[in-house]
């Protein structure tokens, strides 16, 4: 049997940086634990611009769509500022999402005990925090048609559309499900039903799913402005958040830096299952490209080495090794091991990106 | 001359309780300023609905269209989660706001020295913030055509329209950047424009407003959950925000419920100049109808009684008076008056509702 394939897109800024850590990462897992993977490289967001004049080459799309997983770093950074919308460096991440289909992004938001005191709030409201977000990707106003920008009444008008169909609504609905009842066993649904329909129809939908297939699970239904004030006053009342593309973006962000351990969130993109069983997937932080501290050896490897992580669990099945890797980062953070992110302005001399990755190979 | 006219719609839940002290504030000014009003009530929200079948009689609308300002407390409430998504308290609301053209919705998230300690988040990071985030309220994925459920291949389909003219977003820019000019000179846009075109041409009419009138103020941009991330990370960083309806409505309660303060803080919604030179406006607490808390007389009447203020000081010109009236509350707060909801658990009897109010007019 061939091994697992996987295609590492490490984009712009920091992102080259934090994947080759777990570069070394994937070779030691191949040295030590016979688990071999078929690696290719390829260029997304500025790099392909610089390439090819398009933020996703053709045959990187094509490639994407073979492999058994995709790895991305992070795109962008203020040399494509000015580019034209239709080939920023961010169209590159939303083709990969939409023509993959990864309709379902997981987005731990966790707070690593070692990291409390990072957070902006109070010790004891986030400590031991550990919320899955699941935010539907591939529809919604990011994809909705029509979308642009018009001239009406000899002034301009900027269009997009949120658009939600039943059974986009249900597929992602069931992953968040899924995933409740191996967690919490609860789930809270987020939207503006209370103005607009493609809100009543996404809690509609949600309430048929849980009750045909998943009552076991406690449901219970929020708007997103509710929801990002109690994400701030009291973030543990939450295990699994289940919302849209848009309201996703802002509330997984809110969540992520409530945990104040941005450059330790990991995130997985998942679609249906191909021919050999496995999602489409694709794994990468939820941290950017970080232009202010790239090409500097600073950047923090741990998101984009726990991205790696989720991809053993949901993409092949090795989820004792993903428990090995996330007990190796918590235990290197315990230890004390900082990147400057990880420090206070007074910390001492922070680890660089590599001694990092040494420190996680070495807890291993 | 007349007195100026108010409509005071009292709505659902604690609207009506914490309207009363409004009241007494308002015969206060009568009698000890000689600044008299002319004040009617009526009906919003689910009471409009009990009484009329509706959540706003086109009687109510049209008095609305005629005052010099509406002050309105809290509309919904569980008795009317099931009703129709077209006569939900809510619609009401938004009536209001799209016939009376009310653009610019005014909040501040602001920390009373006296409650930083309420906040979740570390006082040092919350202690003197004083934020304004101006919202546009009458456009947008809010009330953007074509909206609905429709049937598409046998299966709903959910629908709603983001839309922005370039008018629209000219008038509630230049209202953000007058007051950023009588603030701390800084405005910051936020908006989604890396992956929508109504983000897009958002950002470049605030560019242009900004170059054609407003260059003495300091503009930047920011992806909206970045402002997210941003407003937990480090809210002191931002002056005046400015954003669009549904951006807004999850950025400004997450930026109330920072201060910690949430029964505390006012806004103001604000059109065009009327005839008589006032804008068309609307005043009301940020928090809800409270059902949990409603008929106990336990309601924080502060946000109402700064709604007021802020009217004295955008609908009457009465800028002294509204300082008096906020220094009342602050200075109230600062003696240790406490409704319930700004007590520890253990914090000894709390003020009622008419208490609060009692010490607000003894320190006016
Ligand atoms: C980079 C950008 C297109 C992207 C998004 O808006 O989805 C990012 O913010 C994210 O959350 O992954
Ligand atoms: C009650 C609701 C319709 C309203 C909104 O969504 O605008 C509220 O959340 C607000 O922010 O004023």
């Amino acid at each position: 049997m061939s091994n697992p394939s996987l295609l590492i897109l490490a984009g712009d800024g920091i992102g080259p940086e934090v994947m080759t850590e777990v570069q070394r990462i994937i070779a030691w897992y191949g040295d030590k634990r016979g688990l071999n993977f078929d690696v290719s490289e390829d260029l997304v967001g500025g790099a392909a611009y610089d390439a090819h004049g398009v933020p996703l080459h053709d045959d990187t799309m094509a490639k994407a769509q073979e492999v058994d997983a995709v790895l991305l770093g992070a795109v962008g950074g203020p040399a494509y500022d000015d580019l034209d919308f239709s080939v920023k460096p961010e169209r590159g991440l939303l083709r990969l999402r939409k023509e993959m289909d990864l309709f379902a992004n997981l987005r731990p938001a966790q707070c690593f005990d070692a990291l409390a005191d990072f957070s902006s709030l109070k010790k004891d409201i986030v400590a031991g925090l550990d919320i899955m977000i699941v935010r539907e990707l591939t529809s919604g106003s990011y994809f909705g048609e029509p979308r642009g920008i018009f001239t009406e009444n000899n002034e301009r008008v900027g269009i997009n559309t949120q658009r939600y169909t039943e059974s986009e609504i249900d597929r992602v609905a069931r992953a968040a499900f899924e995933l409740a009842r191996k967690r919490g066993g609860k789930l809270c649904s987020m939207e503006k039903a209370n103005v607009m329909e493609s809100g009543i129809l996404w809690r509609d939908v949600v309430t048929e799913v849980h009750a045909a297939d998943y009552s076991d699970i406690e449901l219970s239904h929020m708007y997103a402005d509710n929801g990002a004030m109690q994400l701030v006053r009291a973030p543990k009342q939450f295990d699994v958040i289940l919302t849209d593309n848009l309201f996703g973006d802002l509330l997984s962000d809110c969540a992520a830096m409530l945990t104040g351990s941005l450059g330790m969130l990991p995130s997985a993109s998942l679609g249906a299952p191909m021919e050999n069983g496995r999602p489409k997937a694709m794994y990468e932080p939820v941290h950017g490209s970080a232009p202010d501290i790239s090409g500097q050896g600073k950047a923090n490897p741990c998101a984009c080495i726990l991205s790696f992580a989720m991809a053993l669990r949901y993409s092949f099945d090795q989820g004792a090794e993903a428990d090995r890797l996330e007990a190796a980062v918590e235990s290197v953070l315990a230890s004390g091991v900082r990147t400057a992110d990880l420090m206070q302005a007074d910390g001492g001399t922070p680890a660089s990106t590599t001694e990092m990755g040494d420190a996680v190979i070495a807890a291993l």
